[in-house]
């Protein structure tokens, strides 16, 4: 069983980086509820949402974890002493927003919020503070987007994982099963080749592999069914995998053979692009470029790929528009498809990890349409 | 296999009894993103999180569902066309929430935002309506604390679905094994007696069952042990299960029998006590009174029940200090439990519909502390 956590010395860096941030955008603090960026900044999966739970990180002096009393235990164990983070716990009848307004020292001038702060405490917090705050988002994107060696190891780990999970697969995908079936059975393998729990599972045979937003269904697989098999897991300390694979139920048509080959050339390329400077939407269109001189770009409708790291979809987002240069450190998901409405799909995924001079793939599975043998 | 929602009618009646509560409350409409009370009112379980999803339903006037376009497939088959809500969908590089204030009627007075939803859309679309949004849970509260029929039926499927769990809970105890190796069976078994989901799984053995936030671990069983098991699932179209019955692996002692008898007669008090104009604090105090009257008082450390519905807790709480009188439709749990930290500790909870002259329970496994033999 792995730590669920990384040591506390990374955290008290993120704290610090964080604080640096926090004072150089002009505020005077973040109030941070439960979701990723506390679990980013202080390895806490606290999880409440009527009774606040918040880390307050004043531009400078101490955090303050603010809590309910009934919740205390929850960071039993944590890193907070190490941390230097004060506990202010509090019961029905006390009110928490207050006690966040003392943690950033009184009468803040301008704060920000996490992205995922429900409005149930977003409008009383707004109603304390007088102001109104800005997404945190915005403080933590340079942090976050750069993924740590401890991290690009959890990521490393998470993506050979997903890869025996996807060695496993042929073996699942049976003519006559129902995608239900192959998804209970790759649901099992998620967990059994080492995650903690499922992310997202998608099963698209024949037509359904034409709609990318598909999860999966009770059709039975076919004999001649191109199947779009698209998961992903989370691994611990929670960071995520997520690759997909196209398989062929019996050898495909000429067609398709030929179409996937062209698929595999836009794939490749896209990853070759990757290095220090290149910009997302440079690396989308080296994807979509090979497919649009192949008369395939209107049949490639999504963008190239995603950031991934303790989210399955944060930035950088490789999508046309988005100039933010490539960096040492960022990891995301190059993964065009190509969708032919009522016929079939096929899409192919790898999770990457810019280095100095290009890019480290955490998914190594072959890239090949996987033939499947029917008897 | 169940539908997945009620008939077209039902939601018709939530929107127009909405709409008359938003009027009466003075607001110019709501704006509900994904979650219950989006589940609640059209029946959708629409997820997004980045891009904007929401109803906006208006004082007077039409609802619309203002959709990123990528996430209009998963309003298919739903009754948008029958309850006459416009469907307004948007891509990136539009702005959503101009669409939404748009379909408030434009420059909005005073409008209600559903509770869950996220900072990352509450500060813009404050940004757009000028005016600081309030919690739609204060318009919808009285709609959505009162059950309706329909509601009631799948509250009572939903109950005995979890008794019938509970029945089998006996065999998978078995001294040796670890409280995971119970919650695994138990998980199995909500799901095979037809939950569509697990909500979760508390199993306290021995001194774990003192903490009633502890939900299971690698502790094995052993003879002797007090086992608290918490369990509740989903049941379509999504409402709740959630019971409490405690167990002994062989012969309790007799101080253990004596106290859990207490506890037995200050939930079945409780039970006995709901009726329409009866206050949710009575209702606590009927559990309470009897634990303090034979010195148990200071054990019993937490709130007697809460609402439950598509959410596992929600209003009414059954706790001191809400004074809000029971109406026939109201549903919640009583579950009164005793914690001896280090020692032992038992709960018995069931959840009952207030009905016209007392309770109804949708619980109706046996209260007594259930002696599983031991070899």
């Amino acid at each position: 069983m792995e730590s669920p956590r990384f040591d506390a010395s990374v955290y008290a860096r993120r704290l610090s980086a964080a604080a640096a941030a926090t004072a150089e955008a002009g505020l005077t603090g973040l109030v941070i509820s439960p979701g990723y960026d506390l679990r980013y900044l202080i390895g806490s999966r606290a999880d409440t949402f009527e009774r606040l739970t918040a880390l307050v990180l004043p531009a400078s002096g101490d955090p303050t974890v603010v809590v309910p009393r009934l919740e205390l235990a929850s960071f039993r164990g944590s890193f907070l002493s190490e941390l230097g983070v004060a506990v202010r716990d509090w019961v029905d009848g006390d009110n928490p927003y207050e006690l966040v307004s003392a943690a950033l020292g009184g009468a803040p001038a301008a704060t920000a919020v996490t992205d995922s702060m429900p409005a149930l405490h977003v409008l009383p917090l707004v109603g304390v503070l007088g102001v109104l705050p800005v997404l945190a988002t915005d403080v933590l994107r340079g942090l976050r987007m750069v993924k740590e060696e401890c991290e690009v190891d959890a990521l490393r780990k998470a993506g050979s994982a997903i890869d025996r999970v996807h060695a496993r697969v042929p073996e699942f995908l049976v003519p006559g099963r129902t995608e239900a079936d192959v998804a209970a059975d790759i649901a099992e393998a998620i967990v059994a080749e080492g995650h903690s729990e499922v992310s997202f599972i998608i099963v698209g045979s024949g037509p359904h592999g034409a709609d990318p937003h598909h999860r999966y269904s009770d059709r039975e697989l076919q004999v001649g069914d191109i199947v779009v098999v698209d998961i992903g897991g989370t691994y611990e300390p929670g960071y995520n995998s997520d690759s997909t694979r196209t398989y062929s139920l019996g050898e495909p048509s000429s067609v398709v053979a030929e179409q996937y080959l062209l698929l595999q050339r836009a794939q490749r390329a896209a990853l070759d692009f990757v290095r220090p400077g290149v910009t997302a939407e440079q690396v989308d269109a080296a994807a979509r470029d090979v497919l649009a001189e192949a008369g395939l770009g209107e049949f490639f409708v999504h963008r190239t790929g995603h950031g991934i790291g303790l989210s399955v979809h944060e930035e950088p987002y490789i999508v046309a528009g988005n100039d933010l240069p490539l960096a040492p450190g960022m990891a995301f998901s190059i993964e065009p498809g190509i969708y032919f409405p009522g016929q079939w799909g096929a899409r192919i995924e790898d999770i990457v990890v810019v280095t100095e001079d290009g890019a480290l793939a955490v998914n190594n599975r072959p890239h090949e349409l996987i033939v499947v043998p029917v008897s």
